[in-house]
């Protein structure tokens, strides 16, 4: 059987587990669930993963939740291209970069795109100021490293591009909305801005197939 | 030339690491920090590492920060025993369980922690409060996991226990402290509540060499 993965568009932890399968080149039974409608929260779900979040990876009777879980699962099984490196020093700098995205840059980035897909940017100010100056520091950080390499650990693709690609792209989406451009943030163009972070996106959309992982809900405006 | 790990007394991070060094039976030379003395935050140790936080291991030239991240390079160095899994499903499962650690356990478990420690009970008794379900789910869950096994994955220690111990050992002390006790939370002692989660420390306890792990400023008290 197949993999199935259950996601909801636009959230960028399914994009982290679609992407991987799109690197490992496998097939998926694509199960898109609809956040408007509760479809993550019903009794069947909540079976599945009972934290009541995507992406879930189903394979057989096996479950796997945790974006960077999923990941890690599928490298496990198939591990040609390797995500998490060939030598210990790139297995160690790939998890360290991991936990630096989720512990330093996942939560900052979320506390300006969050109030934004929310409508709550002005609500949310003293947040989104406070948060500020860590984010520039972040992005002018990664900025720097890609301008070194073609990827984030050199010049092929791993799981910190994987799992930082969705929160850039969210960032970008977030301040090309009405109430993001009304922050009057210093991010975007991106290609002006953070010229490296911009062919980095462009080298990752020229992947064959990813336009099948990119948030469906994105392409409407 | 042996390991050196850079760590602080008490840092629940820390002791992951200096676990994960005793589990795979390798040397290092300890290079215990005074964060009293702002050890951690010196120009020579931010050279080390930029963020300016233990643990970070040194092995020659090689650099690894972030606790989990060193677990898994020594795990990629010195593959036995195994800490990541036998298996894909075991390397899936324990990712997940750490991720799950990281995001659903850790920052409700510091919630508690940090305010005992920092003498600011009083000012943070609502985000206390507000924590205090999850933590108890957290802790049912977990007491559950341990009554079917010796260690969280099954019957062999792995990263997951490691992620986990300094956590609730953390809640333990805190909650032991006067502060804490005034608290009059229902977790203690352990092995009334939770007689699971006792008999699993206990287990650790016991491992050979396991006292150079200790937090030495939890021995004075």
């Amino acid at each position: 059987m197949t993999y199935q993965i259950y996601w909801i568009a636009g959230s960028p932890y399914s994009w982290r587990a679609l992407l991987g399968l799109l690197i490992k080149g496998l097939d998926y039974e694509s199960k898109l669930l609809q956040a408007s409608k509760g479809e993550h929260q019903t009794a069947e779900f909540l079976q599945i993963n009972p934290r009541g979040q995507v992406p879930v990876l189903r394979d057989n009777d096996k479950i796997i939740y945790e974006s960077i879980a999923i990941l890690a699962y599928l490298d496990r099984k198939h591990p040609q291209p390797p995500l998490f490196g060939s030598s210990a020093e790139e297995t160690g700098m790939i998890w360290q970069r991991i936990f630096e995205i989720e512990n330093h840059v996942h939560d900052p980035v979320s506390a300006i795109v969050r109030p934004v897909y929310f409508d709550q940017t002005k609500e949310k100010m003293v947040e989104i100021t406070e948060v500020l100056e860590t984010v520039y520091n972040e992005f002018a950080s990664i900025e720097t490293v890609l301008g070194e390499n073609n990827f984030y650990i050199g010049s092929k693709i791993s799981a910190v591009d994987l799992a930082l690609f969705p929160l850039v792209m969210s960032l970008q989406r977030a301040l090309s909305l009405e109430n993001g451009k009304a922050l009057e943030l210093n991010f975007l163009p991106f290609e002006e801005r953070y010229p490296n972070i911009a062919s980095w996106i462009q080298r990752i959309e020229a992947i064959p197939g990813y336009e099948k992982t990119y948030p469906p809900n994105w392409s409407d405006t």
